[in-house]
């Protein structure tokens, strides 16, 4: 059932004991947004717990309250008045979901939440986080927004938004950012600690950009992260946002070696549609930003995925 | 004579014939903010020209207006009832300054500026860019924000504070945008047009950062544009700022070979103040980044500033 945000105030309010969940593969905006609730529900005096269902990636470990951050063992079984899930739907909770016996409240952004096996669904899909929303429901709850609760919601926000760049950033996302500027945050703290890269990753990406490519007279550009680079590195975060800027380029992709017969693309662009290309090849996303893995080798994976989007761009 | 906003907006109101200008090496703030006052001002009626005193980035060259951009001659001499000079001081136009017979109104954010040769000076080192200031004036002007000139006027704002990233970013600063893109602004297209980089300067980088080097136990990173690669790129933005985010990294530096005998060093750091070792060899900036020249062969340059940051770390 889809119900206000005011409504879902109200479910907070009621609650005694809460957990909260958020996604697998969890990134600023299911951290930052599940680390700002629970903050604000302490305030209120709950008893709350906080699972995530994987492990968090090194950048956001330094986010207030993160230590109370769980994962579920296989033969928990916990009851609460209601089981809070952040930025994503049931189906992707990992074992939480089997974990809690509890009434679900959703609280999402993302348009594409069907509200399947939720309670209650609050969804706003202009708001451009999830910490967006919570900062948003704070105002019906009475709680002072602290400088530790404005921290995890402004890192939600900026990674969310990629730093205030991309197509979702709107003037609500600003006003929200400039509260919680008032509220103590330090913006350039925040990018620092997001854009830190260890000095592998540094290699890896220098590695990447080596193996550029163009294709179809400049209109796409690829890098390869192979099997040599892929065992170097942690984390390829970023690396495609270095060759989607290159002059002339519309569509730009990463290939990336998994394993033996398991690649993933990446792809971003300025006008095609590649959710489309994605979706053709078993995967999804955005119109201008989506992804799929090829189970196939690495060679054949790139031969695959550049006639693909050479059919779209032609 | 140091004035108030108010009094600065009078100013403008009071005169007909106005001149605008801004620094050389003119920069987004620069551009941007000369642009969103020229149109601001021929909405108010006036009679208006601008000039900069150097070639404009490409980037910017799709800005409203950026046509009306003149440079100076040398025989020019013009009279006006106002010189207008933007984001800068009376040193940095040119020029400009011996061009233009007329009243000066200085406006600027640099906290440095020393209001000399001019007239009228409003200075808010608090805003974070010229155009937040630009902003504020026109609420006492009486004209409507047309979209083209929130763009211009985001440009700037965002190119400052390197896209709501630096300590600059106040609560203001966010509110300012906010405003912006109510009035039309798309924050992406922006930020996509800023990023634009030609394919000879994605090669460029490339080859600058397999130079990279650590020094004194991965506390300071450099890397080196040498003479092969200064002549192959047009511009060396943003190079930095993907070495300065390698963890454990405190002064991050850029050495660029110019000619024979001549160096340029760019430098940022995360706590050592890195404006008194680019005062030490004659040069200047802020505390987490600064720059100087250093007259002599590109080795010898690298072991100077190897050199010079290696005591101010120790």
């Amino acid at each position: 059932m889809q119900i206000e945000l005011r409504e879902a105030a109200a479910k907070l309010k009621s609650a005694q004991k809460i957990i909260v969940t958020a996604h697998i593969n969890p990134d600023g905006d299911a951290i930052g947004s599940s680390l700002a609730l629970v903050q604000i529900l302490k305030l209120m005096h709950k008893d709350v717990r906080i699972f995530i269902d994987d492990v968090l990636p090194p950048n956001f470990m330094i986010l207030p309250f993160v230590d109370n951050i769980e994962r579920p063992n296989d033969n928990d079984r916990l009851t609460a008045d209601l089981l809070i899930i952040l930025d994503t739907q049931t189906d992707r909770i990992g074992r939480v979901f089997n974990m809690v016996e509890a009434p679900i409240l959703n609280i999402d952004h993302h348009v594409t939440n069907t509200g399947a096996n939720v309670d209650y669904l609050y969804l706003d899909p202009n708001a451009a986080a999830t910490c967006e929303i919570i900062f948003n429901i704070s105002k019906y709850l009475d709680v002072e927004l602290t400088m530790n609760i404005a921290r995890c919601l402004y890192t939600g926000l900026a990674t969310d938004t990629g730093f205030f760049n991309y197509a979702n950033t709107k003037s609500s996302t600003m006003r929200a950012a400039a509260a919680l500027i008032d509220a103590g945050v330090k913006p350039n703290e925040i990018a620092e600690q997001m854009e830190r890269k260890s000095l592998a990753d540094f290699k890896g990406l220098v590695e990447t950009l080596k193996t550029m490519q163009l294709f179809y007279d400049g209109k796409v550009v690829g890098i390869f992260v192979n099997e040599e680079i892929a065992k170097s590195v942690d984390s390829t975060e970023g690396f495609i946002d270095l060759i989607r800027v290159i002059d002339g380029v519309d569509v730009a992709f990463l290939l990336t070696c998994k394993s033996e017969n398991l690649c993933r693309v990446s792809m971003r662009s300025k006008t095609v549609d590649v959710s489309k290309i994605a979706r053709s090849l078993g995967g999804g996303g955005h119109i201008r930003a989506a992804g799929c893995s090829i189970k196939t080798s690495f060679e054949e994976a790139k031969q695959i995925i550049v006639d693909a989007i050479g059919e779209a761009i032609n």
